[in-house]
């Protein structure tokens, strides 16, 4: 019999939000049950909580950011025990079977992996995220959350910390590697602190210096004001890889003509508006234009280990259910350092 | 003592090429004295005789797809005898000093290697290029033409050929690699050749199929019309990198979707324009879009000796001097297959 749990809803499109309830489904074999402690906010979780990334589900319970305990497991279950400290991503399931899931890649699933929240099974099945008391999720898709990473600083790693371990990693990112970071919020904090563990030279590049102590202070080794023309003309070809947070529109030219030879521009921000390019910007110096999206499941569980062992979270302001609506305007306005958790016993 | 030599100049932007005579410098300790047979005609010769890609430099004597036979070396010449076959691509000199040169990449010089034609030495002495019947060039910028290649259809790939080999070997090509090469010109009929015998895959995107006999007999596998919308259907998420030989603007946001994860594409066509692209397009498979610039001396020398290995050549129309004028205007047409070479004994 499903279990009728508290969850935060946001009604139609843009609307507060509301206390309600939602179903959770029975635990399956395979299936964990999770008494979820803390649910991160995402930006994601408010362009589609406000559908502007599409018409969007509604009712709509966001949040992929997720950090609990196991509460029940399925008579299968043989990762998980109760009592286990777990999280759960952007992800709750996907085909396993093409080559990208195959791959270890389930986020780049062919048949497009199933989200957290505002999405469907393949059975038809909607689902609910975060913002509530409990998620009923295959083990294959939980991951464990180390020892010594407490729920409320691990819960951001799910999302904002795998965004930008994963492409860190996947160009390679070690000793010696010089990396810039454009954007000092809830990505870059997290993109900072890892760069840094993983033994890189980084350099944020921000709008203003207004978070210049705490950049420094979370690893980088220098700091930069995008507002300075200067800024751009010091650290000519200074780079090998800038991993960009942000969702402004960018002078892509003026970016790329700070990377080295072989230096590549990384997306994990994602601008809405098309974005232009010199050709000649790219062929120069054979820098590359690049994307990055989350990351695979093992992929992510190696990030939550390198995280514990490095001693690394996401810095957090705990905020109860009533909290939300302000805390999405704050994220829209970049008032917040550096990610807002929600403490869902207050749902 | 300089020797005047015949040389086929254009005096001024855009003006019609003249016989004239230049001069070329007495060898030095490390130079070889080059008797040119046949000088490639590249679009880039076109783009800076009618001074399209900056003032340029007038009079200019272009050609960077050089191959001849040695005929006088200096007193410290080590690697070439007078008789050799010897090529001279797009530079011939550069800093030797920066973190490229010493990397093999000389091509990317950071002080800004010399040009073959339309640049200057670092004393301020002008360079002239191939169309000429001679050249006098250092050893260390000069390469060997493999014995089986023909010096006429050698010539091009001084440039045509190095421009489209670095990068299908940078982005690691081999048996299993599913290549799509777009354009059927001067570089992409190279790059089909390259691409297939290193072992890949490979598919012509061109935009129409009037090339598509050529294409396959080269060693296409796989020949499609862009002017297809079905071709995009088609092929989505076929290509594990796509090469762009062409300067046209393009629907890069429909080329993306033809890669799959991880897939490449690279410039080496040089749109003029700035080029726009949705993010989605990179992050939603971890795509890259990336440039190249024909190759350092080692990796030049490397590509021949595969080119020799292999069999294969540049397709050429021998010219005489008399008909470089209207070779400009049938290669601005896309009315050559695949390369003019100027007989350079009939300047």
């Amino acid at each position: 019999m499903p279990v009728v749990v508290p969850a935060l809803s946001v009604p139609t499109a843009g609307a507060p939000f509301e206390r309600t309830t939602i179903e959770r489904r029975d635990v399956r074999g395979h299936d964990v049950r999770i008494d979820i402690a803390y649910a991160g906010i995402c930006h994601s979780d408010i362009h589609q909580a406000r559908a502007e990334w599409g018409a969007g589900l509604f009712p709509m319970v966001p949040g992929h950011e997720i950090a609990g305990v196991v509460s029940e497991v399925g008579s299968a279950v043989t990762r998980y025990a109760v009592g286990d400290r777990v999280g759960v991503g952007c992800f709750v399931d996907s085909c396993r079977e093409c080559e990208n899931c195959l791959a270890g890649e389930e986020q780049f699933c062919l048949r497009g992996m199933v989200a957290t929240y505002n999405g469907k099974f393949y059975d038809g099945e909607r689902t609910y995220g975060g913002y509530s008391t409990q998620i009923v999720v295959d083990e294959a898709y939980t991951l464990r959350i180390p020892e010594g990473l407490e729920l409320d600083v691990a819960a951001p790693l799910l999302c904002a910390g795998i965004t930008t371990y994963s492409p860190l990693r996947h160009h390679g990112v070690g000793p010696g590697t010089r990396v810039a970071i454009v954007g000092m919020g809830g990505l870059g904090h997290m993109a900072v602190q890892i760069a840094h563990a993983m033994g890189a030279d980084v350099t944020v590049l921000s709008q203003s210096l207004s978070k210049q102590e705490d950049g420094l202070r979370l690893g980088a080794d220098h700091y930069f004001a995008t507002s300075e023309k200067a800024t751009f003309r010091e650290l000519r070809r200074s780079f090998d890889l800038i991993i960009s947070t942000v969702s402004a529109d960018l002078d892509l030219d003026a970016y790329l003509g700070l990377l080295r030879l072989d230096g590549a521009f990384v997306f994990v921000g994602l601008p809405e508006k098309p974005q232009d390019f010199r050709v000649f910007s790219l062929t120069g110096a054979r820098r590359s234009l690049a994307g990055s999206n989350i990351g695979g499941i093992a992929e992510t569980q190696e990030m939550l280990d390198f995280c514990a062992e490095h001693g690394i979270g996401s810095v957090v302001e705990t905020i109860s259910a009533d909290e939300v609506g302000d805390a999405y305007e704050r994220v829209v306005a970049s008032k917040v350092r550096y990610r807002f958790v929600i403490d869902t016993a207050t749902i």
